[in-house]
């Protein structure tokens, strides 16, 4: 038998990766409810917001007024991405103290997401990082398509470890690798991921995978099993892909915890309490989200 | 790394498995088109029908009108469930060269499922397949609830090794080990999986997944560096749970074969051709198919 971690932290990335990615677009009341819902779980760890400009993410366009709505939960650390100087300025005037910056493995996908090569982002972001430091707020960083890029196919670990060693050299705390579009197999994550953690602490490297294909639990597993702690998701499995559409979003965190707490891994998240916040959203959404665990109508897992 | 293997058999139980837990009824010649279109593509195992008394399951009342109307292709094999000897008539009557008899790990659920013990079910089957050997008729056998049982619980692996050895000693060929309500975890798949590999050839060991709680892909990827290379699954997920309603059904064909492609696993079935057969079944159905793959419209799979 494998040696499994003790105890998994859970970044929630519904509110922003997951609402980013879906069609409707939700009052700002009902996401602050949305959010609350999710604190009361147990999670400790929730991305919000996104404070690119509001005509690249309408959905997300009321970044600054749903901060002024959310209510503070002790130990509950909300987070919102910046992708620019501008970005940390509101940041800063919203009272948040955690920030995102984001980059990509792939070049291509890097051009064609954000409209700048991979350096260039690195170089925009060094002062927000610097500036975020001396504003006290802390700093996480995430790298896209770490697996497969939908314009460059494969992409190479070391290509991943050099993205990753740039923003740790910037003076962020955390790097998300993230399966953009969900295509990577437990082979894959053994591969990049070994190579990553030959470098890198594990205790700062998140895993963000995404359910496109069916194989983020797969992907979660394998981690585990390499020593990894720290796992993105979004309730309900809420999102998408904008590169596959009609496909499932990211891992949806009512998956990743049957598979947690049936292993005995700690999350301090209730399992129970994440499905009403899911059902909540989804009722918002007017759809059904792509959660197996939310899916099935049983009200308690079978241990 | 891991070793895995270099190829894999797909036993296709869509048709039984997927069709019996739907609830609307698809007209005889419907199902065989389905059942043609899988074939097509390149599936060489096929379940296609059980000869269980039509009241218990009326999605396959038609069975022995089915069976006239499938076509033969070279190297496919269609097989039935048979509960008993009357079955078997039934069975040797159609002309069909494979059957399948099943029981469980669980009491309880045997007695729920096929309202007889254990031990009492294999003494009925003893015959049963007996009498198929001399018809020249091949038999596997199910063993349902091998990880959880919705009644009983954890399921002690020692009762899962006890009942697949009397399936094998009474002559079946294959013995197919189900984790019926998709409880299963990989640690759950490497503890009862390594215990019946250490008494039972493995090649003569099939791994049947549900994906109730998105478990499934994971327990073939843990199969899989176990050597495991028979893996049962439903086209675009057909199918359900009683005992979770709402629940997805069978690891979806497709999301199995993503896996297993991306690691250049074979198989000889195409993907893409599944894909056709899943949407012309979910078409007949009326609703949405689970997998995951099946629910990405991006025609081709990135590599």
């Amino acid at each position: 038998m494998s040696t499994l971690p003790r105890a998994v932290r859970i970044v929630e990335v519904g509110p922003r990766d997951g609402l980013q990615n879906e069609s409707k677009i939700i009052p700002t009341e009902k996401k602050a409810e949305f959010i609350s819902l999710l604190a009361l779980s147990g999670l400790k760890d929730i991305e919000i917001a996104s404070f690119v400009h509001p005509k690249w993410v309408p959905q997300l366009a009321d970044a600054d007024a749903l901060i002024s709505h959310l209510r503070p939960y002790p130990d509950v650390r909300y987070s919102a991405l910046v992708p620019n100087m501008k970005g940390l300025d509101r940041a800063i005037a919203s009272g948040l103290k955690r920030i995102a910056v984001f980059t990509a493995a792939s070049e291509t996908f890097n051009r064609k997401n954000i409209n700048m090569g991979v350096a260039e982002s690195i170089a925009v972001f060094k002062p927000v990082v610097e500036r975020a430091a001396k504003e006290n707020i802390s700093v996480r960083g995430y790298v896209s398509t770490c697996f497969v890029c939908p314009y460059e196919g494969p992409i190479a670990k070391e290509r991943v470890a050099d993205v990753t060693k740039a923003l740790f050299d910037m003076g962020v705390d955390e790097v998300s690798i993230g399966d953009t579009i969900g295509a990577a197999t437990p082979k894959d994550v053994e591969s990049t991921g070994g190579h990553l953690i030959s470098q890198n602490p594990i205790d700062k490297l998140a895993m963000h995978f995404h359910d496109t294909y069916g194989m983020a639990v797969a992907n979660v597993y394998q981690s585990l099993q390499m020593g990894f702690t720290i796992f993105d998701s979004s309730a309900g499995g809420l999102g998408g892909c904008p590169y596959a559409p009609g496909a499932s979003g990211n891992i949806a965190t009512e998956d990743l915890l049957y598979l947690l707490d049936r292993l005995g891994i700690q999350t301090g998240v209730s399992l129970a309490a994440v499905r009403r916040a899911s059902r909540f959203i989804a009722t918002q959404l007017g759809r059904a989200l792509p959660s197996r665990v939310l899916q099935t109508s049983i009200g308690e897992v079978v241990h």
